[in-house]
């Protein structure tokens, strides 16, 4: 294949796997006011999925000391892509090895991202099979529409820190095979922030700098719902329910997402978003460049974004600094 | 490259070349009343596109004695997928040969389908640059969002009629590379209706049978708005301007598609949709197969197709059947 | 008070009873699948509200042979009001008297309409207190915001059958005091629907003519959501929930309304509605007069009116005309 | 009229005259960017209104030194409620005589508010009769859809600056026969800000606090849009347009209004607001008081409210203070 094509061995994100202090709290957040559906349970963890995710599971909730990721997934396009996406990934001596998956997959490749977060790239996976309770009427979606609560459709991408912005661009870009979109970069030409895709979304994956210096840290996940009228409904429904709304219902100038943040009850950022019928559709799409001084207008329509969303992320960053990263999950 | 593997060849539909009687009446319907903007003029055609379509244009109208689709174009992902492409088309038999492209793109592989509609792929491509007037206030998209009229984002997917469904998607599926995604079978077993994407759009062509026994015939071309909600103030914006809304808005059974159809005043069927957050994600989806006693129940919320629908395309059946389709560009 | 002035001595439609001979399926429909809140059970009844309805209850579900109306009543503006009310409706012959209330209200006088449905009009009233599970977080609504289900927030309006249109808006207009914003004349000069409002709302309630020659029937009646994105969002839970949907979503020409028609498990005729920011602030409106002709355009994107929209009315008419019409409710 | 009946002397909020520095400018604000309809020009004036709104004008845009609010005007229900109204007003002393009234509309009684806002009662007006270009395709809206800009439905509510919060309430309640639904109350007991309704809308006009002593300033006019989707739209539009966007889209805890605040170039406040299906019905509906605790928490979704939403105000407060204020109009 030559340099020139792009790269389609990854198909899609595919789930993330939440740490939680509250499991119980946090999973009656998922389930009663996000609507996502349960798949399984398994040891300290519980499977859940957006009612249109066509996996067994797209959210993996983990019982845990402290707040954050535990892991994340892509699946790749073809047997074939996983091999070599495996075989890329160890080139980069940040490779772990082979898993043998998890309840809902198959074997999955383990790595490391430059920032130590733990990444797996798998192909065989379980479609979801609906019970009886949960089939749909029109048999071209993966289960019954969620009538309560949010109802997020599916997962839409990841949001992560790291240290070092640009060593984890090219990681993603050449090991992984994922497309930047769009990034941030200052004024001294350092890298602040970076968008990337795997799929026509506009991206699947973001990576924001982290200025505390700690590692391995998780800033949000996002599901996504039909429409704009449905985030507000959703930020409704938040307000309602008690969940602390960091900020939005407001439109991102990056990317242009209409997003809702809020926190669920094990501390970790959670994003509710729709993007419209926005698509990069371009297979040499150049990734649009935001300076500091347009960075400096805040979000689209104005809104000052909040001084949270630059500092916190989970875990806590002083106590992970100390942390030994791999007693995380 | 192995079977098994899904194949990334074609980027996504590129353009449509709409034929009208009635160029002048039609461009006033495209630019006034669906929002669209002008790229260029050259000859018989008027190059227009969508604020957020990327390239220099999606849709070519050209005038002509009677309506009807001139060609459609695919951009390829890459120099060397192009060629490819050119490859395999030509070892279907129904291959015409290159072209030195048009304005706003480059050398493009020319084809007849099946049916002997003109199907074109090409890879070099001119990136809309929008003039002043059309400068966005956000870099990341294509152009000024359009305030007046229905304002479509972007083009969606193409329909058009056809004798052999079958022997259609085979074609589409093998010398051009899509994939089938769902699909309509009779109780006889003949295919009625095929929908195939090349992107994680659920759908970026379409065919259905065509039972009148005319050749190369169109059935409609879409563009997308940015939810359900706008394409009812598109019905509304069609019903001030007295443009004939043949059905909907109301939501397809067949890719859940949230749809609007009218006439433009040249005659041809066009749709304005919304499609919400579903995308195709699975690299290795089984395409969904409607039955006859499925599709019977009508539309998503029990409406019943009109009519119109399963007969009507451009140009005219009669007309057709003794028409040199050659002439018809 | 001089004949210019328009009265204001009703306030609002109040609440409906409806009468099911399905009583624990139609409750499970208006709780899970609407979404409503119950308040009380008495009796065969069982008394619901939207999230919204300010007073104890909107909805009346009462266990009965055959669905229809059992009465359906209106709060006046003050006690004074009711009064001059109660004298005017006694003027006309067809008061009945005084009654002691119900549960959630006081004391109502009630009336016959001409064509025999029973209509209160009350004043004292039990604003409906939230349980702690209902506590709204904004305490400017009535209760915490329904997020299963549909969840209608509002009683919106009520439609009924009847033989003689005119004489019911004379009765309607004079005794009841309400104002007439929208009607349907035929071509001979027979009223055929008419709509009439006691508030800024374009209606709260309409009649349109019984063809079959029963007496006392009920067509449908309508609760409200907030946008046009909830109605179609109400659709899709109905679909998924096997809720018969008989039309729609669509937008009437007649008021504007963008409506959804389906059937609760009793028989009867339901509506979800949203009106968007159309009201009638003119204090001296003139009838909106729909004439056949424009009427045969179907409803307002093309839509042409279902046929048993014309017909089917609840209880059946064979039933209903040889029914002792006092042994309804 | 008995205490105990509420008053419905006024039918609703008829207009607006705002002042503005740069007239040019603000009328293409209004024309291009929200998409109202000129209806008449007469002297430094241009008369505007929304698609939908039913009387020849709503708003009137004069050219002036400085921006503000010339006059605002109610209508009455009838002339005998007109005349009952003059005669309240005179008897507050703040009463100043019949004028002939104004382009579109008949004699009006003209008082000024406790801080010194003109105000004006009419009854007898002229209906909007659209131009050909104009008419709509269903008679029952005044005007044919705007389909360019915003497209601004209907003038929905006026905001004011005033120094005596109470006496201005009381001035309204008794004098001009509004009724109170929502206000701030200080822990102080001091009275803060004001909702007061003459509709079923849950208000048409209010007034907040004058922090910097000066009289008669103008906070914003609103125009209301058919769902909180338009809302968002409207703010597309506006950073398109290059419209300073003070704050918004956001839901306010007071009043649940989703509003948009935007600046016109004159430096006058506008909203662009949705209020869903909520009006308030009641005809006994108590005022929600806010307390300070409860204004602390900002608004509905914790959007913390821009520091300028309590301070700016039109015309600016040094200069106004010295300002005689009979020359502003």
């Amino acid at each position: 294949m030559s340099d020139a094509e792009p790269c389609h061995d990854i198909a899609h994100l595919a789930h993330v796997e939440l740490l939680t202090p509250k499991p119980e709290e946090s999973l009656r957040f998922f389930l009663d006011v996000m609507g996502m559906q349960e798949s399984a349970r398994a040891g300290d963890s519980v499977y859940l999925r957006g009612w249109d995710d066509y996996e067994h599971h797209t959210l993996k909730l983990t019982a845990s000391k402290q707040p954050g990721i535990g892991h994340f997934a892509f699946r790749a396009a073809s047997p074939a892509a996983l091999q070599r996406r495996a075989k890329a990934l160890q080139a980069t001596g940040l490779g772990v090895g082979w898993t043998d998956g998890d309840v809902g997959h198959g074997p999955a490749y383990l790595a490391r991202d430059p920032d130590g977060h733990k990444i797996e790239i798998y192909y065989e996976t379980e479609w979801y099979k609906p019970t009886a309770a949960l089939k749909p009427a029109l048999k071209n979606q993966a289960a019954r529409y969620a009538s309560h609560g949010v109802g997020v459709r599916r997962l839409d991408h990841l949001n992560l820190l790291a240290h070092d912005i640009k060593g984890t661009r090219e990681f993603l870009e050449n090991a992984v095979g994922l497309r930047t979109t769009e990034m941030i970069v200052l004024d001294t030409g350092v890298e602040e922030g970076i968008w990337l895709t795997a799929t026509n979304k506009s991206y699947d994956i973001a990576y924001t700098h982290d200025h505390t210096g700690a590692r391995g840290r998780f800033h949000h996940v996002t599901y996504a719902v039909d429409s704009r009228e449905l985030v507000l409904r959703a930020a409704d429904i938040c307000l309602e329910h008690g969940v602390h709304i960091e900020t939005g219902p407001h439109k991102h100038a990056i990317q242009q997402t209409f997003f809702l943040y809020v926190f669920e009850p094990g501390g970790n950022r959670f994003e509710v978003c729709n993007a419209g019928a926005r698509l990069i559709l371009a297979p040499d799409w150049k990734p649009i460049v935001w300076t500091e001084a347009e960075r400096a207008k805040g979000q689209a329509w104005g809104l000052q974004t909040i001084s949270t969303f630059h500092t916190y992320g989970t875990p806590d960053a002083e106590q992970n600094r100390t942390l030994d990263s791999d007693s995380k999950s």
